[in-house]
């Protein structure tokens, strides 16, 4: 039997603590400058990959974003009346919530699939046959699948938007553009003031060649190769293949300064940005990442780095960190939902109710 | 890995293409007169069989889906503050999304219970109990189950509607009068303007005895038996009982002139309307109805012909039909859902919301 | 086949039997004075265990619980805006829809995980991260969890207000609470006149070492221990250890007059109350509590008393009792909404929306 519970055990208060950089948003939202236009090309686009989308997008995206994370009580209603259709074949629970979430604080509602024996699918139905059949039953489809072509079949009969919220081990553009939104909210100087801001030195302790979250990230940080002086990419030394066949060569022809390691303690001190993502997800088992790649306080990071981590975290990523200045991991899974509003709002065409001058 | 994509290959269009009928709902409402006292009979009714609607109250909703139909934007209160129970024990997506995208556009709430183990039933307890408890929590309820007694033993208990959504090999009325609303958005004229308007000559390729969705169609085409020159049911020729005792006398009887044959190319260049469901659905499993009747863009099809099909299609209807004018199957889908609304909005008492005059 | 159906037998009518005790919300209405200040403490507290209530908190709770029952349509907007994460961890449909139920009547928005397995959880993820994450997503949590521990684990990060919804054999607070509102409805008398209204005799059949309702419920009594003359225990001969050490004690410490018994029929005729709760639930599987003690139409009942039984039942309870006026177990079902409406408004807090003077 469990003891007899106090009043004061039960207790609790809900203002965030300091360390979480809750001013930023704000900064962010100054550093640029409203031009609604972009958000209109993404009216009718799928969102597949962070390569399809432009500079401009991508700021207009970051900025709207800012203005969700900056005053989050007031925008309650651009998805009125909108249904979202959430299918998630492959568990999960962070990102179907986090964009669950987002939908219904734009006042939206949500039909969710989370087992694909219950679909036609199971049944020899085709994606094309499903996409079709979403487009009479919701207005937008978020979709997590192992198999990576699901996506791009269903994009041949949808004439709703779908998102790719993960597919195999290719990519998970929004995680990568909520990403590169943590990164901007950080420094919103980069935009802003860059000749006075310094260039980032990061380090991204993963395989881009099997990890997804990275190859989204590597590819949106590429539209913007500016910012940073030095990507370094940490690897275990017994990594086989490190890059897909011509993945490094694309991200240096865009101007990113990629280089590879496998010594991450010894290049610690440098780095502004630690991005560590030990576990790769492939279908319902994973690949331990091994214990050689391990934060914690003890560990000889920068005085003002911060560290980001897409989460679910494992040994790799201690919580004696959780309470530093070095923690903007929970920031970063905090922003995504406004990241994914500010997406969502202008998949579903409702842009004009949440821009400062229409 | 997969290839960089194009900003080209992720736009997608929103208009449907011509071909589904788009017209038509508008062509029905001016065919039937308001009489929304019918629809006042439906108020307290649990929806189990297509036996229990009369002429007047099916062509009442008919006219309202038609009004929902043809102006999808406008209403979208109705349901406001109403909760429906979606329990769908056997799996299906499409029937379960077609429901509750019905209802959230009509503004209501929805909990699922997708998992018959997670429920009293898997401990024992009595479906008249779990009957009881619905009664506490919502307003309405779907149900889709293996077992053909359950909704029946649920009724006992009930305060509020519930919709049979498929009980075994039972009934699946909704999608019956789904289907009869579009015969009727295809043809307007067979209420308006019987004497000018050619009866129509349909053939339903499946077997009434084993297929709930043929059974139920059966039944409320004999409420409508002027509308049809003949219904021709097409069954493989090794089928041993096509009808259930007493089911094909119950029909004749109406009026309804009901024919069987196994050649279906033969007479195929005589249908006005081809309704193919090939595929029936016994629990967790299936049985196909193998491959001898198949349609495609080679079948010998008359000119203006309409096919039917309530999804999901396997070989028996060939994708080269998707772009034809003969392609009425996605329209009926679509068309399912404007059904829905309206009946669940009579079920929910909240019709003189929706009225032209109250 | 099934036979052809009658509209007379699809029929249906809305309204409860007399027997269910619908007056009796007013009643207790009148019976409490309203001092709202008293929910104010419950705005920073998590819903762990009844232990946790003081009496002014609970009567107001209580108060609150009848304005809403005894006007269900008028209070639909407190929690607009609002998200709920629904986390059954443990199987349960009755909990799950009781609480989102009363989360939707009161406007709110829900995100449901009936499958562990789809959660960090099953990767490793602490509860500590669930709970930080739960905290970006949502504003409050409702968790049933086999593991005893969870709901502890996840007060350590959690921002928002989790309430406990049955962990292991340990505590279900808001049930307990729920059958306490029950029991004032009946006598609200015990509150606003107590000295002219008789203490109540009442028979619990259950084990509270083993069983959360019960353990919880006793908790809960023993803060109104002047309303009970005697509370009897009733338990199977066999029954090894009816309570756990210092339970008790802890009871009779409080002025709850506790005694045991395994003599159900005996004691019947003095019973004004008869609490039976045959099943314990451990995670999936059941112990049946045997059927020597079953509550019947012919059972030596009081001629007044009244049934509560959490639900689901079996052979304990007969359905014969249903009709009779000792059926109180359906109101106290449908009470329990009611009673988490109350609970959640205040733990969001959204308290003033529904008092009546602010």
């Amino acid at each position: 039997m469990v003891d007899s519970i106090t009043t004061e055990e039960v207790c609790f208060s809900r203002k965030r603590p300091d360390v979480y950089g809750d001013a930023h948003p704000k900064a962010l939202l100054k550093a640029i400058q409203e031009e609604g236009d972009y958000l209109q090309n993404l009216t009718e686009q799928h969102v597949v990959s962070t390569d399809q989308f432009t500079r401009d997008e991508l700021l207009q995206l970051f900025r709207l974003s800012a203005k969700y994370e900056g005053n989050p009580e007031r925008f309650n209603t651009p998805l009125k009346g909108k249904i979202l259709i959430s299918a998630f074949y492959e568990p999960s629970t962070r990102t179907r919530l986090s964009f669950e979430s987002a939908w219904h604080r734009l006042g939206g509602d949500i039909m969710s699939i989370t087992d694909r024996s219950t679909t036609g699918i199971a049944k020899g139905e085709s994606l094309e046959d499903v996409g079709e059949m979403f487009n009479n039953y919701g207005d937008c489809v978020v979709l997590r699948d192992n198999n990576e072509e699901s996506v791009r079949l269903m994009m041949n009969s949808l004439r709703i938007p779908i998102i790719n919220a993960g597919n195999g081990t290719d990519e998970h553009p929004t995680q990568a553009l909520a990403d590169m939104y943590t990164i901007f909210k950080w420094k919103p100087g980069l935009i802003s003031d860059p000749d006075s801001t310094p260039k980032l030195t990061m380090g991204i302790v993963g395989i881009p060649s099997k990890m997804r979250t990275v190859r989204s990230l590597l590819k949106v940080m590429a539209v913007f190769p500016e910012c940073f002086e030095e990507v370094i990419i940490f690897h275990d030394e017994s990594a086989q293949k490190v890059f897909d066949e011509g993945q490094l060569e694309q991200l240096q022809e865009k101007g990113l300064n990629v280089t590879l390691s496998s010594k991450l303690n010894k290049r610690l001190p440098e780095l502004d940005i630690v991005y560590i993502n030990a576990i790769a997800w492939v279908g319902n088992t994973f690949e331990s990442f091994g214990e050689k790649f391990v934060l914690s306080k003890s560990s000889p990071l920068k005085e003002n780095a911060i560290i980001m981590h897409p989460l679910a975290r494992g040994e790799e990523l201690s919580t004696d960190l959780d309470d530093t200045h070095h923690n903007w991991y929970f920031s970063q899974a905090r922003g995504a939902v406004f990241l994914r509003m500010a997406l969502l709002t202008c998949l579903c065409q409702r842009t004009e109710q949440v821009m400062d001058i229409v």
